[in-house]
């Protein structure tokens, strides 16, 4: 496929710099475009790769209009980056291909489920009964969404998705678990991505929430009672268990934990692999990782970590030596 | 749906202060439960929150008799939270809508399989020859599990759950990985659920184990030949590596990962984030977290933490130093 | 099932002494295995297995003969591991029974797909318009394989793995996300393993690419835009976020995670449980995890990793006071 750039920017705007009737033969990464791409510069740091390029066209923010210039076709936006993202859903658009129905029929959904007549709903889905899924919602492929769970408009569930199964609760009597039976659901907002098998369970007494406009990504565990605030995303592998409430506009890094009955609050932001042990009620950035080095390094520096609590003491008692000889007379 | 006080206290022993004709309308939290709710106290340290209750009936232990008293209604149980888990089963009973089939017609299951004649299968499963599933086990949708494996009875696998999928075993042979089949399989104990998306490998030449009684979240990875020893249970996004031996009554936080081929013994908690490298052969509670904190706090302490060892040594140095000045005439 | 030491050797290869016509019943390990047994010897640390063992007959290494003559029937392999591996593939081609159909009829299948005549395709996978697979590889059940994704030859894909969700990309605009879709696909080598519920993302405008011989445990998340190199392994519940580059030849432990957007060299070696927060350009074996200890002793080291970098300037300060006192008259 191929689009101009002159519908390009008839249809999203921005001020092109070139030729209207140039033919976009694909978008491409930066480094790699070649003269039939159009691409788009993220950053001043890759001002060096944009003098190089061999795209047919870049975009790039109003800053960049000079060096722009001088090396060929560009489109100018204030937001490049929103720019290409609103120009792949473009792409996509053109790219669609007919065929797919919007329920598959090997789909197994119950009667009493209430689906917007404009949702889609991929091959293998099972939808139980009591579910309702908004408007322009797209289940892919083998998605689960129990019992009266409810799922808003705009969200896209990828393959292998469980929304709703039975949040974790057991009560321990005389050495053995007894389950507590989980009596709320999930509820979803408008705008929510869910990745690949990521899972969010229903609540043990009151709901599991997910506000508009969070972004999950794959491989995610949301635990019973979680509740995420609007805007918020995390990436692949992470956890957070029950009764866990997180602020809005957060982002979580890969394989972070949170622990349960714990409150974040907006705007914090979790570095990728760190286990979060407790409220964290100002906004920020915090990170909790073990720095990782080549093993040898590791294995006696590791040794040292467990030691550190006398080094501490050993440390004290050699500044008050110190302290009480300079008093010396 | 509503159970009066009286027909609940039938149903489930208790002493019972209060009118028995009352009507229960929903199980809720002890903060949030209205007038037509019945919560309980899991802890002393709710105790503010029970005097300003608004609910129906709340269950308490012996000692909180006078406390509750002064409020209203309230059930006494010994233990307060057991009574509630037997009370959200006693609800979910009453909940259950008729219609489900007891094995789910698009369920793919071989003649060879042989399921209990109480057992329930879901919509889209795959119980592959040799399979044995016992009485009253509950399998929900997408769930599969493969050649031989068993599951015992009274088991709840939710959807999206992999039993027996072939262990990671390789060889390497001049720089190729050559696969070693995965001739054994996998035997579930009674009483056990395996959260939704969870894997257990089949063993390489004996079986994977898991014993009555464990409890597993969801997203959990069980490597081939583990044994999980009865009444364990295991957070979400969890690890175990091949040929780990866990015991009895062990907790294991989320996403903690235990590597391959050592033992933890019976009586062994785990925090959450923890990765276990190594057998734990004492009951106790363990931990291995690098504590969170500011991005900035963590760059300088972690980069501290690799001169560890070097900062050891220093140490060293100045109390030598210290000992011989003070021997010094 | 059972085949006799001759029929091994005469398949296989490898020095036997002992008497061809033993049957051999089951492969097993080596302390377990009992007089219908073969076993292998996998490193002289477990010499004193050997000695004891009751095994039918037991496969050395040619060092290992005088001590597996003294026990009684053993077959001499250059590389016993690898003589395993080959016997266990021997084993289950015999144990093989009939009847699974090569596609199973239940599999959705597009009809744009290609997929090679002897390729197997198991029950209820999901294989969209545009795929490729390639000969003698096996999808087991549940498997989606979404728009374009190309899968070598003699791959092995588990239950509920997904190729081809979409990448993690979004724009962050005036506060919310906006989705970047993903026009590029997943291009598999040939003998690739993927274990189950493994999720291997689509890329965002090039290819996420798993070159030949790569073998990924399960519950694995590869995100968009991600290159693993041949003949690397993955143990399970790792995460690689988006453009990373892996070489060939390394290991990653189980639940590391490996940020977005770096490269690791060939013959990388990551312990399990590390954040890999950078590019590693040297090969070598690197760790980076919390050493595990008791609660109470961790608890008192992690307050203090908290002032460490406090602690570093103390010593400091009193090495320069130490120094001073030296040079003093």
């Amino acid at each position: 496929m191929a689009l101009s750039l002159g519908a390009i920017v008839d249809a999203l705007g921005g001020e092109l710099h070139g030729d209207r009737a140039v033919s976009i033969e694909r978008l491409a990464p930066l480094k790699s475009a070649q003269a039939d791409a159009l691409t788009f510069l993220s950053s001043s740091k890759f001002n060096d790769d944009l003098v190089v390029s061999k795209a047919a066209c870049v975009i790039v923010a109003p800053a960049m209009r000079e060096i722009a210039a001088a090396r060929g076709a560009f489109i100018v936006a204030t937001d490049p980056q929103y720019y290409f993202a609103l120009l792949t859903q473009l792409w996509k658009a053109h790219l669609a291909r007919p065929g797919t129905p919007r329920i598959h029929p090997s789909a197994i959904i119950d009667p009493g489920a209430d689906i917007d007549s404009t949702a889609r709903i991929g091959a293998l889905c099972v939808i139980e009964r009591g579910v309702r899924i908004g408007a322009d919602t797209v289940l892919k492929s083998n998605v689960t969404v129990s019992e009266d769970c409810i799922i808003g408009a705009r969200c896209n569930l990828y393959p292998g998705v469980v929304i709703g199964a039975d949040g974790f609760g057991n009560a321990l009597h005389e050495g053995k678990w007894v389950k507590i039976e989980q009596l709320g659901a999930v509820r979803i907002g408008d705008d929510v991505d869910i990745g690949a098998n990521t899972c969010i369970d229903r609540g043990a007494l009151d709901d599991t929430v997910i506000e508009d406009g969070v972004k999950l990504d794959n491989l995610i565990q949301i635990g019973h009672n979680v509740r995420i605030g609007k805007h918020t995303a995390m990436a692949g592998c992470t956890g957070v268990a029950g009764s866990t409430s997180i602020g809005a506009h957060c982002t979580i890094g890969g394989q972070g934990i949170i622990i349960g009955h714990v409150t974040i609050a907006d705007g914090v932001h979790i570095s990728a692999g760190t286990t979060v042990m407790g409220s964290i009620l100002k906004p920020g950035h915090y990170t909790g990782v073990f720095p990782i080095d080549d093993n040898a390094s590791w294995q006696k520096n590791a040794a040292t970590v467990r030691q550190l609590h006398t080094l501490r003491d050993r440390l004290r008692a050699l500044e008050k030596a110190a302290t009480q000889d300079n008093k010396a007379p």
